[in-house]
C-alpha cells in the first residue's frame, strides 16, 4: 500500500499541440491549525492547461494525503499547493481553488492562479450553456 | 440491429450561411481503464458552430459505442474523440467536454477545442439569463 | 415504421412470485383541448406493482402518441389511459400521474389509482432516503 | 371578456367511481390588508377528490380574481375560500394551502381541510418518489 | 414605534370548528451564549393549530426581538419559546423548531412540539406532493 | 377559436429610442421527424431586441402550433422559425435556442442567432447576478 | 397609512465619490391587461449605480402599487417604470427587468437600461463565484 | 489486477444485535439489450438490515462489471440481482432500485424488495428531516 | 487548547418534561481504512431524544476528532459511535447515519438507531413540509 | 473572551508576489435601522486581492459583532465596512457585497469595490465551470 508522499508524478501530455483544459475536484482536503493544532478541511478544486506533462492521480492523491499531520493557514497552504503543481507539471495555465470549512462562524475561500511566461489563452469562443441532462445519477 | 462502429456520418448543414451552435449531452460513454481493464464512465457535451456538414445522429451513437471494449485514458480519449468529429465535420469550432466518474476519491473532466483556422467567433451579445419555466417536467 | 395506435402489448413478469414496483416518466404526451381545438401538453409518471404481465415499452409510446390528434378533457383523460393501462395489464397496483401545463394561470395534475380486489400492500419498510450521487451525468 | 365574480361553477366527475386527486396551483392570488388596505399576494395549492362535481377552471380563475380589491385576513381568508369551494363541489375530501409573501419579517402559510362525512381514503400505498426527467423544460 | 417586549398578543380563531394548520418562519432570531456572550443567530419554524386564539403577527416580532440582547442555550431557549407561545395561545397543537448557525464546526437544531391534553390529531389523507410552479419569482 | 397559422403579426416598438431586450419561453413546441413520422419535442427560448416591431403574442401561439402535423429536422426547423420572426419583426438582434428532447441516448439543442447589419450591442455593463428571492411561488 | 402614488422620493447617495451597485427584488407587481382587464403579475429586479441619490424604499413600494388598477402592457410599462425611476434618481446606470407570469403558454420577460450620458463602466474584475453558505436560513 | 466475477464475497456484520440499515450507490451499472445488444445503463441503489454478514464493497464491484457484455431486460434484472445478494447475505431486509436511462422517450425505474421470513420492522420514528449543510463540497 | 479525546461531557435537559429531538450535523468527520491505512471521509448527522441529558457540544467535536488516527470500518465504526453516544447521553431514542464518500465507485452510508426500553414516541403529528423562505444567505 | 470591537488586525500575506483571491462568506451581521430603531440583518460576501496583508479571521468577527447596537442605512453601512476593510489591508482590489433581509415586500442587496490606485486585473482565463462534485455533505 502506498503511502502519503510528497512527490508528485506525472506522464506525457498526450495532446501537446492543443491548448485543452483538465478540471479535478479533489473533496478530501484536511491539514491542522498551526496555532491550534485542530484539524481543517477543505474541498481543492483543480484547473490546468497542461505543456508537455499532466499530473499523475494516483501520486496526486497521496499528495494531498501528505498535508493530514501538518499545520498550514489557509492562504498559505493554497499558494503552496499550487507551487508544488507548478514546479512538478510546468503548466502553461493553472488555477487552485480551497475552500475551508466555517471557521467562526466565516467561510473561506482561497483561489490562487499562475502564467506561463509568454502563454496567452485564446479568445473566448462563449457558447450558450445547458445545465446535464440524464436520468443514470 | 447496426453495431458499434468507428466511422461517423454527416449530412449537408441546412444553414451554412449562419454561424449557430448545435449541443448535444452523451451520457453513455464507457471504455476500459489501459492499466487495469476496469471499466470508466463519462458523460460528453459536445458543442460546435457546423461549416459544411453536421454530424448524423445514429452514427455518432454507434461511434460512441465503439469505445465500450478498448482501453484509453480520460485526458488521450477525449481528444482522440474531438480529432475523430473534427476530421468527420470540418467544424468552424467545436469543442468537447468529457465528465469522467470518480476514481482514487479525484473527479477529472477534460475539455478540448478546436477551431477552424481563419474562423473568428461574432461578438458576443450578452443577454441575461433565465432559468427554464415549465410544469411539463 | 410502426405508427401510433390503442393497443397496448405486454411481456409474462419476471418475478411474479414477489411484489415489486415498476415506475415510467412519459414526457411527451399531448393531445387536444375538447372546447378549443388548441393542443394541451402533459408528463405522465405511470407507477405500477405487476400481477402477470407488464406494459411492452413500444406500445406503450406508440399508445401515448395516440392521442395526438384526439380531444380530451385534463381528468376524463387521465382515468381513461389508466382504465387502459389496467385492462391490458391487470396489475396488483396501479397509479397514473398526469401533470399538465399551465392554462388559465393555473396548473392542473390529476392522480388516479387502481387495486386488484384482495390485493394489499405489505406493510411499509421506511428506510432513510438519500439524494443521488454521482458526477457522469 | 368574463370578469370577476364569486360564483364557482362545475362539471360532472368523469370517474365518480373511483377516488381519485386533482392537484391545482394558483399562483395569482391577490387581496388587501383590512388593517392598512395595503395589497397581499399568496400562492394557492388546491388538493381535493371530487365527488359528482369538478371545480370549472375559467370559474375558478374568476372568483379567485374576486378579492382583488377586498379585505381579508390570512387566516380567515383561506377558510373562507375553502368554505365556498366545498360549497360548490361537496368533494370527498379538499385541502387548500395559501403561502403568503411576507410581512415584517415574518413569512405565513395557512393549510386548511374538509373532509365528506363518512369518507375515509383508501389505506395508502407508498410507492418510492423519483424526481422528473426530461430535458424539453 | 413599538419595541421588544415578552408580552405576545392574540386575536379570535376566524374558523374555530374545524383543525387548520398555520406554518411561520421567521429567520431573525438572534440571542447570546450564556458562556462567551457572543451573538448566536437561528431561524425559526413555527407549526400549530389553533384552538380559540391565534398569535398575532406584530407582537410576534417584538417577542422575538426580545431575546437580542439575552443570554440562552440553544436546546433551553427553543423549549422557553414554545413554553411562551402556548401559554398565550392555547394551541391544539404546536412544533416549534430552531435551526442554530454552525458552531464548533457543528450544525444544531432543535424541535419541541407541546399537545393539548385530549387533542387527537385526524387520521392523515397522504395526497402526492407537487414541487411550486411559477414564474413570478 | 383562431387556428393554427403561419402568419406572424407585430405590434410598434414603444421604445423605439432604447435598445431593450424581450425573453419568452415557449415550452409547447411539438412536430414530426421526417424520417419516421414519429412526434418530436421541443422548448423553444426566444430573446430579441426590437427594433420597430415586436412579436404579438397570440399569433407567436398560433404559428408555433402550425408545426404539429409537419415533419422537420431539429437543426434545419430552428434556423426557419429564426428566420420566420426575422422577416417579420426585423429586430435588431434575435436569437433562438431549441431544446429537443433525447433521441439515441443523445439530447440535442440548437442555437441560432441573426443581428441587423450595422447594429452593435451597447459595451456591456456586468452587474453581480442574485438569484430571485420570495415565497409566493 | 401612506398610499398608492406615483410620487418617487430620493436620499442623498451615502458614497458618491465610488461607482456601486443597489440590486431591488419587487416581487409584488401587478396591473390590467389593457385588452381584456384581467390581471397580470411580474417579478420586478431592480439594479443601478446612484449618481447623487438612491431611490427611497417606502416610496418605491408605494409607486409599484400604483400600477394595481391600470392598464398595461408588458414591453410598455417596464420601459415606463425605467424611465420614472431614469427621471427621479438620475442614475450612473440603471437596468430593470420585469418577469411576467405566463400568458397563452409563453412566458415573458423584458429587460431595459438607462446609461448616464458619458459615464462608463470601471474595467470589469472577474473573480470566481461561490453559492451562499449557511444553515439559518 | 481481480476481474469481473458473479461471485459476491460478506464479511461479519459488527452489529448483529441491532437492526441498522446500509445503503449504497452505484452509479456504474451497464449491459446490453437481449433484443437489440445496445448498450443499457442504470444508476442502482441498494439498502439493506444485515443479519449476520454485510457484503464486501470490492466483490459487489466485481459483480456489477460482470453484466458489461450481458443480455438483460430492466424488469429481469433488477430481480436477479436483488437474488443474488440476498443468496449471498441473507439480510433482514433488501431493497434494490435500479433506475435506467431513457429508451423510447421513456425513463423507467424497477423496486424490488425481499424481507426475512418472519423479521418485522421496528416502529418507525419519523423525525424532521434536514438537508446536509456544509461548505466543503 | 483541548486535544482530542474519547469522553463525551454532558449537561442537564432543560425540558425534561417533554420529548424533544436534537439534530445535528458534524462534516469533519475522518479515520483510516484498517486495511489499507489510507483517510476515509464521512459527515455524520445525529438525531436524538434526549432524557436526562445532553450531549456538550465541545466534547463531542473532540471525541470526532479522535478517530483521526485510528483504522475502522465505515459499518462498525457508525456502530461504535452510536454505542458511546448512548454510553453518554442515555437518551429516550438516539439515530447516527454516517454519509461516506465514495470508495471504489460505490458511495455508502451506514444509518443505526437505539431506543431506550420502554420507551416510544408520540404518535406523529404530519403538518404540511414548506422549504425555508430567507434571503440572508 | 474578546468583544465586539471597531479594531481590525492583520498578517502578512504569504504570497505577496501573486495577484491571488479571497473570499469571505460571514452570514451574522446584524445592526438597527436609524429611523425605527428595528433589527437589520444581512448576509456579506468580502472578495479581495490582498497586497502586503490580509485581514486576520478572529478581528473580522468581532469587528463585524461591533455594529450589533448601532444604526446604519443599508448603502451606507455597506460602504462604510468597505472603507474601514480597505484601510485596515490596503489591498489590491475589494469587493464587498452585502444581501439584506425583506423590509416593506422589497429585497436589497449592496456591492460596493475599491481598486488600488495602477492595480490591473490581469486578463481573465475563463475556464469551463463545474458544479461541485461530492457526497460528504
Amino acid at each position: 500500500m502506498p503511502s502519503a508522499s510528497k512527490s508528485l508524478e506525472t506522464f506525457p501530455n498526450p495532446a501537446p499541440g492543443r491548448d485543452f483544459a483538465i478540471h479535478m475536484q479533489i473533496p478530501e482536503f484536511t491539514c491542522l491549525c498551526p496555532k491550534t493544532g485542530q484539524p481543517d478541511f477543505a474541498t481543492l478544486f483543480l484547473d490546468y492547461v497542461p505543456d508537455r506533462t499532466c499530473v499523475e492521480l494516483k501520486s496526486l492523491k497521496l499528495y494531498i494525503w501528505s498535508f493530514r499531520g501538518e499545520g498550514r493557514f489557509h492562504e498559505a497552504v493554497t499558494n503552496e499547493i499550487l507551487d508544488d503543481l507548478v514546479r512538478a507539471t510546468k503548466p502553461r495555465f493553472m488555477r487552485l481553488t480551497a475552500k475551508f470549512f466555517v471557521r467562526g462562524g466565516i467561510f473561506t475561500t482561497v483561489v490562487a492562479e499562475h502564467r506561463k511566461k509568454g502563454w496567452k489563452a485564446l479568445p473566448e469562443v462563449r457558447l450558450e450553456q445547458f445545465p446535464p441532462e440524464t436520468n443514470t445519477r
